[in-house]
């Protein structure tokens, strides 16, 4: 619970970047009547558990075991060393370096969306790691943590024009923005270090949630004050009309039911990860369609979240027509790459690869009298290029 | 398939590192029959459709998209600003810094043995990465694909005296050695950046299989030639006699059946990767038991690949008599971090505390006729102790 990490962090000294990497050692000593040497992590608990007294003298002042391990910034960073994250954008972007690892690629050596996900989630924690806004919640400001309030995804937008491969260095860019009254808007970029070619872009609208009642909250003017000097009027995707996800009911086409979220799904927030949310959705789309189709565009309306008790029903609907013609695929067409080769029809990319075949998809709680809506979502895909050596 | 990549890797010039971060960009040229401007990937694999003479047209002679994108390495690199990686041990050990991503971690923020997991092979890769032998198979070498040999594992041993929490930067050591005549043994080392207290540790052993026949091969004179400069005699785990893991038959308590591979589970191999049998391994554990304890020691024997087409069947069996008599359970005590606090008893984490509990465990294939074994474990686990705020 975000609730039991409140205590605002002190540290001595914050950290300097010297245009190297941060190699100190903290020496921890903790027990003041004991020994000085080096302390093992259990001694350190062991301390706290035996005495409040002990907890407190330490050299470093009120810090924690957590609060030593995690060193999270209390005031804004411009550069973090560690995780090759720098300040961008007149001071309120950031932008993070990172390789795409072995086990965030599929057979094909390309990421698959479920890891760009998580690289969106991970690049949006550290922007809040170096605002030194964090508290210790799961991007929680230390005025969200006052009011009890976490973060919670209602909308997600994903466009990928290329994958990225295994060992790729790519730069990763985000930024927040405005969304209504309540809600913040947050983008990404996924660029190529090597060419500087944009990979995949994306979009998100939060709102807050109270942690105890679950249920949405307004922002309160503190947490307003906090976050939006960072808010920047810049968008990752032009979408002018939103397009309308319809529910699907029983008659969807694809029904994967008795889904039962593992352990290993829960995120820091007590709830079903809403990456996990996605792996479910694309795992009910037949397997002889996923092999010969790549995914350019996914958007997700949250509406509910998830425990770990709820047995999910993933439903999904291919579309019978078609035909480009309504809003996701407009603005998917009119953020794609256009190369000369497709504007031109030279022929090694002809009008039939344009082509996007599109998905309907709810995610529901099945109750014993009514169903729950968790999330609905439309993915729309591409045929794969077998001249594209990394199209997975 | 590694087969597929068997080009050696050719670059204009090697990595320089100057004490900074490598910012340049490659521009990519293909088409010298068109204009001079940056190209998307779009265009560049265009143009290798096209023609091949366009291929082989680009300002980097022979460079394929993948190694523009890649750079894997051609000679050995003793700094990668990208990974966070050195070269240590005299030239032949690796060192990897690493941040713990949000989505590595459980709901009490500690990393999943998943995640350790996934570390423990990324910088393995990494390691292979900078030593200059890498080709652009999962780990194998230019003299592997050459002989079409891929990496195998046979056995994997993990102890986890602290599990890291999110945001805590860990240093990761990795190195290899000789294994019998054929095989090689990798061991690892996770400690904390800031008080260099260590965490896991973990030892494996790796054999080649032919990639086309699917069976085990001896090691080449020209492999051997390769990785053997890289051997060192150090050991992250003293195991003397590696305790022999019985065989569970349909008598076993728990049993998770009708488990089938998903398109996420493979891996750049093509068969499913080590890292998700020990996820089926965990689930089959009863909840009740995971939610008090936490996993202090894993050993994993691997008999056979499993593909996406099997259907794998989870046994469990927790020990009946826990006394601390046998093999891995000596060598677990032997490595414990044994602190002043448990020596002298003093108060604070008492005899019971140390108290283990064992599972034994095996995956097999289920067949027509009989079931095939493709790994054998056994897991240690201790009691959460409640006042650790991180334990999982």
């Amino acid at each position: 619970m975000a609730a039991a990490f409140s205590c605002p962090v002190f540290f001595p000294s914050t950290f300097s970047y010297n245009g190297n990497r941060y190699h100190g050692r903290i020496k921890i000593k903790i027990n003041a009547t004991s020994s000085t040497k080096v302390k093992t992590l259990n001694e350190i608990a062991g301390a706290g558990k035996g005495s409040s007294s002990l907890a407190t003298s330490t050299e470093f002042g009120h810090l924690s075991q957590e609060q030593i391990r995690q060193r999270i910034p209390t005031k804004k960073q411009l550069v973090d060393p560690y995780r090759q994250g720098l300040i961008i954008e007149r001071g309120v972007g950031y932008r993070q370096t990172v390789v795409v690892r072995s086990y965030e690629v599929g057979p094909y050596k390309t990421a698959t969306l479920e890891s760009l996900l998580n690289l969106f989630q991970e690049t949006a924690l550290n922007h809040v790691w170096m605002s030194g806004l964090l508290s210790n919640g799961f991007g929680a400001t230390h005025g969200m943590v006052r009011n009890n309030l976490i973060w919670v995804v209602s909308r997600m937008q994903v466009q990928v024009d290329h994958y990225p491969i295994w060992g790729e260095v790519l730069e990763i860019d985000t930024w927040v923005g405005a969304s209504g009254k309540n809600g913040m808007r947050r983008d990404w970029l996924i660029r190529s270090q090597a060419t500087g070619i944009t990979y995949a872009r994306a979009t998100s609208t939060w709102v807050m949630m109270n942690e105890k009642t679950r249920r949405l909250s307004k922002m309160p003017e503190e947490v307003r004050d906090e976050i939006s000097p960072w808010f920047i009027d810049k968008r990752a995707i032009n979408e002018d009309v939103p397009e309308k996800i319809i529910k699907l009911d029983n008659n969807a086409r694809y029904v994967n039911s008795d889904l039962k979220p593992k352990r290993s799904d829960l995120d820091m927030n007590h709830h079903v990860n809403n990456v996990k949310y996605v792996r479910w959705m694309l795992e009910t789309i037949p397997d002889k369609f996923l092999e010969s189709h790549q995914l350019s565009g996914i958007v997700l309306e949250y509406r509910r979240e998830c425990g770990s008790s709820d047995r999910v029903q993933s439903l999904c609907q291919p579309d019978e027509d078609e035909t480009l013609t309504n809003g996701v695929e407009q603005s998917l067409l009119k953020n794609m790459v256009l190369t000369p080769g497709i504007m031109e029809g030279n022929g090694y990319l002809g009008p039939l690869d344009v082509k996007s075949y599109g998905y309907t998809h709810l995610l529901q709680i099945k109750g014993d009298s009514k169903n729950e809506e968790i999330v609905r979502g439309r993915t729309r895909w591409r045929k794969k290029l077998s001249t594209l050596p990394y199209s997975s």
